[in-house]
């Protein structure tokens, strides 16, 4: 009998590729998705570069070319406990892997009701899991997915470790070795949710001896892969909006489109990146070396690399002949930071990354001109600001100051 | 004309006391309650021992006996963050103090329902107050009622700071020193909440230059305070019960109803105490000395000492001639413990804390003997379980085990 997998989010960008990945490695692929993130693009009225089907005809079309069936739930789990229980009970999931998120920093700063939607949302959604994995009495685990964000951009120059820090503290004069959770720095309400999720996890852990891989996962980039490749129906989503876009695949969709590419601030920040091809293997990697039971929370670094924001512009600039544009940096950030992250544990267990090279941005390129007559140019700019400390244009008209 | 502070849950068992004493010191106070706990003890079937007013009534005679008006608003603030944000905007308030979240650990372990409740209800409550402040654009300081629980009950020997605790960290070879938080550690669902708070707070002190003082509290001991013993109509509440009573109160109370005095587990836990006049004297200290915009959280260890729980008892039984009885330890705990809590911060402002003596021990036994019989004995066991590893009698008949 195959063993049973519930990806919660399993219907968004790291989503849907990791549930079909699980499936055709021979898992049995339960998604719960209340389909938020659609219904955001409506309320955002913006879209996926990609057309996008929907879940039933993605999960059809999927059975029709390879015989797996995966279930599909609608469940909004931060509120609807007893149905989400039910699932588990149902199901006896060897593990869950847990993207059931709101994920966007921007979008929780956009307003008082977006950050109490991400704060309330995010934390009860968690937290329901792990409460549910309890009542239903089965030795479940857990995989989440955090982001490299827990950990801030102001290192103090170290190389971040995987979750765990070890400290010296003075106790009455003698010298004690800690070890201690790597101190959460968040940069927004929603890399807040991502900070409080690890106590829940920690504490689950404690008292109930739940099993939990907490993934600290960078920027992810790209948009298919080998699964999603498989037919068109499978495509996985797009975004570049100033909200659900991320960095890397914002700038080379930019370029397709004749948009200058929006560099916000000095362009001085080192992010930590990932394509999504190394995102579903690192999860099924993930699900199949589980902690032991008893054992603390395990914590890996799910990226392959850092890279200068200013610096990847530029290279793609000089690949496609586009413009760097300067605009004003809405976040709350240093304008600079240098990075380094351990990502031994995904090595140790034979993780070979996938390093951005210029064949990567090759197919990201072909795949944003392929779509560009979708996009809708009103959407790239980032119009949510962090606070009214910071001087920023709130027209969102993106006027450039530099 | 008067400064105006808003109590949220200020018809609790701290939270009443500390209204009165600012409404004694010549503060404007307005209480903001859902009168949950009143509601609490309906579902529980339990009561105060002492015979508690409802707030009307109790707000009538304070007006009455001193003239002074307090305010009152019946919202949960939890989930009607739009009237939550009125009453800060119409009362413009020099400071909040945030008392409105569910505060009992048993109480938070009893079942998946309230371990749930218990994380939504504190940690919207905790958000929707941040975000208010924010909201309404004026200059508020929050000061929050933490738990020295936070900190977790295995400290290494250290005396425990406040709030934040200097390390060093090896750098590529090179010693840096830190000053992080003081690494959380609950041992309940409530405390978790706890520890989840000041992640809270310290996003919106970086994000907003939010003032906030986070006071890390000792288990309560006593009822009265000045003002409370003022009029029996102002009388403050007296949990006894195994979910909502704490341990000082109870072998006090236990000693004049002839039930035997509760250890739970060895008796070897160590645990921080402070009187209920001394809470009320410490927030409105916190009141009176905010940090400065821009500062971080100002945390303060509100406690005035630390005292073994088989001593307490010892102490208890040897002047009342009560027994000593010793049931499973429900929690998830060491035994035994040490603890030294730093609290130089309030006592750099002045406080002279109450320390544990025998003539504070008799005005409690003479309250719960006055009242005693409003006790219902059943409800004295705690029946809460922290988990199923544990093996607990979990009929609540709570029949001794050694």
């Amino acid at each position: 009998m195959k063993e049973r997998v519930i990806v919660f989010g399993g219907d968004g960008f790291c989503g849907w590729p990791t549930a079909l990945h699980l499936s055709e490695s021979g898992y049995e692929v339960i998604i719960v998705d209340n389909l938020s993130r659609r219904k955001i693009d409506i309320e955002l009225d913006a879209n996926s570069l990609t057309p996008i089907k929907s879940i039933y005809k993605r999960i059809e079309t999927w059975k029709q070319l390879t015989g797996n069936e995966i279930h599909y739930y609608n469940i909004d789990i931060s509120v609807h406990y007893r149905r989400l229980l039910e699932v588990i009970e149902k199901h006896k999931p060897k593990a869950v892997v847990h993207f059931a998120e709101q994920r966007s920093a921007p979008y929780s700063m956009k307003s008082p009701y977006l950050k109490r939607y991400t704060i309330d949302n995010n934390t009860n959604a968690t937290h329901n899991i792990c409460c549910a994995i309890v009542e239903s009495q089965l030795d479940v685990h857990l995989i989440h997915l955090g982001t490299t964000g827990y950990y801030g951009y102001s290192s103090v120059g170290l190389t971040i470790p995987e979750g765990y820090l070890n400290v010296k503290v003075d106790v009455d004069g003698d010298e004690k070795y800690l070890e201690i959770a790597y101190p959460p720095n968040p940069g927004s309400i929603y890399h807040l949710t991502k900070c409080m999720d690890p106590l829940i996890f920690s504490y689950y852990n404690k008292n109930d001896l739940m099993k939990i891989t907490d993934l600290h996962q960078g920027i992810v980039y790209g948009t298919q892969t080998e699964e999603t490749r498989m037919h068109e129906d499978l495509i996985n989503r797009f975004d570049y909006c100033g909200d659900y876009g991320t960095v890397l695949n914002r700038f080379l969709m930019q370029s397709q489109v004749n948009h200058p590419i929006t560099v916000h601030g000095t362009g001085g920040q080192t992010r930590a990146f990932i394509h999504i091809q190394d995102t579903v293997r690192c999860v099924k990697m993930a699900l199949q070396n589980p902690p032991k039971r008893g054992n603390k929370v395990k914590i890996l670094n799910q990226t392959s690399e850092c890279r200068n924001i200013l610096e990847l512009a530029k290279i793609i600039r000089d690949i496609t002949g586009g413009e760097i544009r300067f605009y004003r940096n809405p976040r709350n950030e240093d304008p600079d930071n240098e990075l380094k992250f351990d990502n031994t544990g995904f090595k140790s267990l034979g993780w070979d990354p996938i390093m951005l090279d210029q064949s990567l941005m090759t197919e990201i390129i072909e795949i944003t001109n392929k779509y560009k007559h979708r996009c809708d140019m009103s959407k790239i700019i980032c119009t949510s600001v962090w606070n009214d400390h910071i001087q920023v244009d709130k027209t969102g008209s993106g006027e450039p100051i530099k």
